[in-house]
């Protein structure tokens, strides 16, 4: 008989063991001094996990956390999810407990957290997206990196739901395109080249963004990374939006500009993400 | 008889309660969506206390937090200092537990950290200052802002540890002077005027540079909030740096310049925090 669990929470284990809190001296929470992914889980089994886990031990690398082997994460998510189920699954490691003042402790304790919520619904397809006033600042010393300072995502989200729009695309503070509040973007010149935001000052580098760019040069099409100022827009074609939980989404346009080829785009990106799950 | 603590750990307060976890769905851990407040305690007494309040409530507000009251934070401070101790008391206000994803819930339930932890250190006097590596950010939304992402000053925390100095000054990354890893910086120009890093695009405005500036309007001297190059330090004769827990500290140089005057202006800055504590 399977466990019964509350829908929709998540179900939690932390350190390996099932428990919902952690110490308030974490230092995830006082500077945001961590990092995490989230990723779609179908059929029991997180989508493209080597992919992910390969994202999360940059990203720990990157803030110098040692962070959790694939073995012992697969242990943790056997305990959480059950065969058969789809839902969203998230990893957050922190550098752990911590004293007063921003200097992190040496040796530190770093912290896991896994967790899984059952269920998982559609994005809306097509997106049309407006540009949001909220703007990325320019930090290159953690772009890329998913860590816990997501502060301009919130604001961003924020401004979403006040303009009742899905997402919204996002332009750095000087004006270059990013990605959405929630998603990495590429886009499709008229000569079917497709080019995806450089992510050398800020934004996140998803896993799935990292999918797709591997699937493309393995076809001999590789994504260029660019800087592409939001004004320039007009030059592409197709544009697709892409995060771990929802796959692959056809742009129907940014800010005025409409794109004509999104969905074949899309289709494309898709069967690229199926053969790379 | 008084009530016995193992020294050194903070004492602990979460939404009225004495107790040392956080729920592991809170927001200031997921995505640094909340902010916080250090400050001196001496003889049992939160100094300046109204200025931190006022920085509190300021900065909740700057995140559509809604904050405690000063009367609900003094009844949580009672619990948790006693009569005459010395130490370092800490306010943290999350937007509380959330979903999954960026959007804040609506309506939010804050949460909110007392601690205290008792014992204090005084700063290293004069302070030479060398030029961190670690740049910050241009976010105009959240400058001046103390909240959780914080992860350039952990960063820059780091540097200055893996190069031995108590403290680095740090600029923009377009070059201008802004804080150190931990402190505000104020400079006086050879006609005697005082100047302070302007905060509108990064940096922390913290309580102590509020009530310098507070003192220095009263006295008919203002301090002038303006950029400064960190190549153009050399105009100035002296320099102080400043935070909660420390108060004023005289800056005997910034990179190569070395700075004359900084005892007597610390001292003057030492006065005029005496007369707002």
């Amino acid at each position: 008989m399977p466990r019964t669990y509350r829908h929709d929470k998540p179900r939690l284990r932390i350190d390996g063991q099932t428990r919902t809190y952690i110490a308030a001296d974490d230092r995830g929470l006082a500077y945001g001094d961590g990092i995490f992914r989230t990723m779609a889980v179908d059929n029991g089994r997180i989508m493209a996990r080597d992919f992910q886990f390969a994202r999360l031990a940059h990203d720990c690398a990157a803030l110098d956390i040692r962070g959790p082997s694939a073995a012992w994460l697969d242990d943790e998510f056997g305990q959480l999810i059950e065969t058969g189920e789809a839902g969203v699954a998230k990893i957050t490691v922190t550098r752990g407990s911590g004293g007063r003042g921003y200097t992190p402790p040496v040796p530190a304790s770093p912290r896991v957290i896994v967790a899984f919520t059952p269920g998982r619904t559609a994005p809306p397809d097509p997106l049309a997206l407006d540009i949001a006033t909220t703007c990325l600042a320019c930090q290159p010393l953690f772009a890329g990196v998913k860590h816990l300072n997501r502060l301009e995502q919130v604001w961003a989200r924020r401004e979403a739901a006040s303009r009742a729009r899905p997402d919204l695309a996002m332009t750095d503070t000087e004006g270059r395109l990013v990605a959405t509040t929630m998603r990495n973007l590429v886009l499709m010149d008229t000569a079917g080249v497709w080019h995806t935001p450089s992510l050398a000052r800020c934004g996140v580098a998803g896993a799935t963004r990292a999918r797709l760019m591997h699937a493309a040069e393995q076809a001999g099409r590789p994504v260029v990374e660019v800087d592409i100022q939001a004004a320039s827009v007009g030059e592409f074609c197709a544009a697709i939006a892409c995060n771990s939980v929802s796959g692959a989404t056809a742009i129907s346009r940014i800010a005025r500009h409409r794109f004509e080829h999104s969905p074949a785009m899309a289709r494309r990106a898709a069967a690229w993400l199926a053969a790379t799950a």
